[in-house]
């Protein structure tokens, strides 16, 4: 619990930040989410951005995303390990997603979600952890989430705030109290 | 020259991209800029983004930023060696810059640079490069130049489209021929 706390005072609370600030010691959280390891390096909710986002996600093997789309932009660095990216090409022109392609994804590679199109990344690795920067647009973020990939894209479920951002819109209620 | 135009196809060029792209040796450029090599992970001019752009750069021992101000939001991430971040935090009100805060940053740092607020990013360090990973919002990247800290911000000059996006539009003027 301890840990949980210094994780949202240290992720959701924009005063007395210091400017430059290091990540080594950065407490993260699975924010509810097995085998997930998530930081918010530069947040809305928790930092005040108003135009960009970026996380940092490690994934325990066998461990994932949700399949899910948004509208915003998003760009994916691939810091450690390796993983299947799961990508629906045919954005919401179909009733469902199609069946979608494998990507396979490693270390020092780079890739972009287009708006709108479901997608999945997965730790498919049996040993390694999978390390991601991520950077998204038009934050928070607001995501539909599909339970798979025949689901209707009217039937995936809004899930806003998202995890971390959940946490924090809490934390940061309570410590108005 | 060889290795030029392959760099200039590898960060314009959207036709023929592959959607996983391997970072390790994708070719670099100075852009005229002494100590520097950048790379466009992710932009506008060169890969249709629309919303938020991501860059690679490596500074040599002793180069570093022109000092410069932006109305985008702007993240980094050091991800190897160290330096100093000099920011004026008086904004546009007054005159000219203030007398930079002068900020160390190392590896596994991350800060961002409040918009307006002229900036600039030096390698400090005698030995070792710094690599910075850069993301900006409201891409392709509008820069007002300063040529000292005391230069009025009216007198700043904007350098429009900037280094690597002038390249792009360049090759791309070029392909269309
Ligand atoms: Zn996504
Ligand atoms: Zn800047």
């Amino acid at each position: 619990v301890a840990s949980q706390v210094s994780a949202s005072w240290y992720s959701c609370s924009i005063k007395g930040l210091p400017l430059v600030r290091n990540l080594t010691n950065a407490p993260q959280s699975n924010y509810g989410r097995g085998g997930l390891s998530h930081l918010t390096i530069a947040g809305a909710v928790s930092h005040g951005m108003k135009e960009v986002e970026v996380w940092i996600q490690t994934m325990a093997p066998g461990s994932g995303t949700p399949i899910h789309r948004h509208s915003c932009e998003e760009v994916f660095v691939v810091l450690k390990g390796s993983g299947t990216l799961l990508l629906s090409t045919t954005s919401m022109k179909t009733r469902h997603p199609d069946e979608p392609h494998n990507f396979p994804i490693s270390m020092n590679t780079t890739f972009t979600i287009p708006p709108d199109e479901p997608h999945q990344i997965l730790n498919s690795d049996e040993h390694d952890d999978l390390q991601l920067l991520v950077v998204i647009s038009q934050p928070p973020i607001k995501v539909f989430i599909y339970d798979d990939w025949s689901m209707p894209h009217t039937a995936a479920r809004l899930k806003y705030p998202y995890y971390w951002d959940e946490e924090c819109f809490q934390y940061n209620a309570k410590d108005e109290l």
